[in-house]
């Protein structure tokens, strides 16, 4: 399916690190519906991993950014305006990291230095970025951001620990800076709650499968898969959404409004 | 702006009275993205009012159906599959009716027969509408199915009265008929909050205009017309949003995320 | 535990059928704690059932009322101002019942004619109890009223069935009654939201048990019970809550805030 | 009025800075309801403030923590064991700076050394709290803990800048603390969003009183005052509450539930 709804669009991916990272869906789907876009990830990821070859499977520039650091990120707005010869439409947002989870801390044991890493690059970099693009007019009027979330910011997952706390940070900082970039430039900001994928970052999460599994038989359609969700994420890049901004949508099967179903209680009760 | 992005799709649009409806809009709106259509409201309003001279139009059928009859919605849903050679896509309810509005009677001092009866039309009439269509196999695998509704179901606001408390139980049924179709033939059901318009019924709200102007200085994007809406409606009907289901998503201009803006608290203060 | 915080104040707790309510739990806790109380039920459940022993027990009055009918409430209203010689103090409504849950309708076959009499007896009723009221000066200034409700409202529960929706709808009218009871007298109107209690209602729920099963083993801290959620409702008819309104307070254990906890993967994974 | 509710609780007050403050009410409040406390703020703030005057007037203890520090957290944990002879009960964090407001930084010129220590002093921190009480057994079984929050987290307010976000993750670390505290020790954990208030900090916020006096009348009950919300605390920390947890409550008069006031908008339309 494809019928071109970003004709004429441009736009920023981050975080395509390989072959399972959503943002990969996302930029193929981007691509298929006839934007430019660039990808980006951190640099050490750039330089040592698929990022490349896939960019090269698309045809598509690869920029490193560390989103963390204002200067590589000025850097790569800079770079993308000039790519696209002025302001572009449309960024997605797909960046995050835990060290206290990748090193199994308990969330009632963790490191804080870890915990302040975490916020940093997983949310407070979404406030950078769109700060660098604010200050420098790089987002096209009535463009489009968005950032992915889980909805472990509002109902506790108990393996997904301080991931929740970030996503509640990011969700925050979508609808704070979304009041602002309206005023500006017409700019919307909104995040979507998407149904867990099994992508490096998601395997790095203890017992991740019956967690998947979980979700599954809990979700009336089912889990919604990355591609699932690149569909939907080129109709809020599209001018089909323009006035949608500062909302966090689900894009879950239907998980967020569903107390139990058949399938789960029959599991449960087995 | 078109795609064609409901080519092949085929729905039934309920609530279109005249040139200021918001189904009236999406009825065009999805002609124009490809589908074909048939647009509906009740016998009476069919009979004399614009409904038959807007059918033409955009060249589709008409059937007129009284939303809370039950015969009247079997006639509705059997002629609609007649018409499309089989079951249909989507559907948008778009109706809505108080007498205790129109008659100026307060929200302390409801009439209860027109109050049950509000109820009746503007919400029960949609869960009527699911059943008969569940019952009939009358959707089609994958379909959609879309209500509007306003943000007075979560926020009240003194005017817009028993309306407010239809909306809670529209959004309620949406979400547990959603549970059941899922289950059935992965059909989504979903409402759309809208910013108000000035149709017909939203005239009968004493102070429309204020409260108009408030919404759109208060919403960061300022108020979505109708024909916005209309692009967002297509694509919650095409196949870009297909593990969206049981929700609510506010099509606003920002104002469900807003707490104040500087023009509002600068009227404010003038 | 008992504290009297509820010294001098008067209130009527509607929902009192037999030893199994929650309603008797929180009219035995006012009385613990100092208020003078009239209990409440329909005139057949007075009749024949244990409303009268109870009340014999705590020695408060029962007056019998159909709450959808008007001039029951208005008797009721008048007779307890007169009882408690001026205004009360507080409200409890604890009515629900549906003809398609007793009758194992499933919620794709509901009967309508039963589904507008689930609205009315156990969502309307509030609306009609409190307009009674509100016309009569029945309410003292910073009353309070408190109606009881479940999160099937918000995340559908298959077996809960049009109890959600009418549960949606209460929810509605508590905010909407709210704002309007707040300018007049600064009564304040709330809902809580209760884990699931094997009452008789209840009882009429298939499935019952595996269901309060999944949500003790889902509540961080278990599901509450009726005694707990008295010991909450008479904070709420106190004066220590005096600013809170048109809010629905989860009192659940931590339920609503949970996606998941180690007891439910667990035995899921069994 | 006071019905001793907190007779033989123990429990630490977070915040006291002036008498302005927020915490000043509730550590009075919780004395008067027969509660045996300790009031703390930073140790210059100790030093050079009013908070040892107020500590005499009240004959409770200061301890000086410097809330981002773990060191400090654990001499105040440990001293609050010795003095108490024991775990004690409850815990407020009423505690809150941002030095981006301070220096009218613009939220979308945020310097970001600030951005992060704003999240720690007002977020981080009740993490830290809360993980030095869980290792070290310091809070009773069925304790309950309370953090200070403002709807800003969820609708955006232009001058309340990156708070807003710092409460939008203090609300999470208090949900994903909740579940794990539940689990040990029945512990539960809850934020207050409230009206807002003329302390010290809200001073710093530009054009505050147009602010307060706008949210007092979209209030249908005014704005909550802290003595009010001191009423209100002392109920989530008594054995009244055991069963809300990891919910964000509002005590607002009604703010978060209204769209509109007849007050606001015939003041909009002078």
């Amino acid at each position: 399916m494809s019928s071109k709804i970003l004709k004429g669009k441009k736009g920023i991916i981050l975080g395509v690190l390989n072959e399972n990272s959503i943002a990969w869906e996302v930029a193929k789907k981007c691509k298929q519906e006839g934007a430019k876009i660039i990808i980006s990830n951190a640099p050490l990821a750039v330089r040592f991993g698929e990022v490349k070859s896939l960019a090269k499977e698309i045809k598509v520039p690869v920029i490193g950014a560390d989103v963390t650091k204002i200067e590589d990120l000025e850097l790569l707005v800079d770079k993308a305006v000039k790519y696209f010869k002025g302001p572009f439409d449309f960024v997605l947002h797909s960046v995050a990291m835990s060290n206290n989870i990748r090193k199994k801390h308990d969330y009632t044991e963790l490191n804080y230095e870890y915990m302040l890493k975490t916020l940093d690059v997983s949310a407070v970099s979404f406030h950078k970025l769109l700060q660098v693009c604010f200050q420098k007019n790089a987002i096209a009027d009535w463009g489009s951001v968005v950032a992915l979330t889980y909805i472990a910011s509002k109902r506790i997952f108990p393996q997904y620990s301080e991931m929740a706390d970030a996503k509640s940070l990011l969700e925050g900082i979508s609808r704070s800076f979304g009041l602002h970039y309206a005023a500006k430039n017409k700019v919307r900001i909104n995040t979507i709650s998407q149904s867990p994928v099994k992508t490096t970052a998601g395997g790095a999460i203890a017992g991740f499968d019956d967690f998947w599994n979980y979700s599954d038989q809990m979700s009336p359609l089912g889990n919604a898969s990355s591609k699932d969700l690149a569909s939907f994420c080129v109709t809020m890049f599209s001018d089909y959404t323009r006035y949608i901004t500062m909302q966090n949508i689900y894009h879950d099967g239907g998980f967020s409004s569903t107390g139990l179903t058949d399938k789960v209680i029959s599991t449960f009760n087995e």
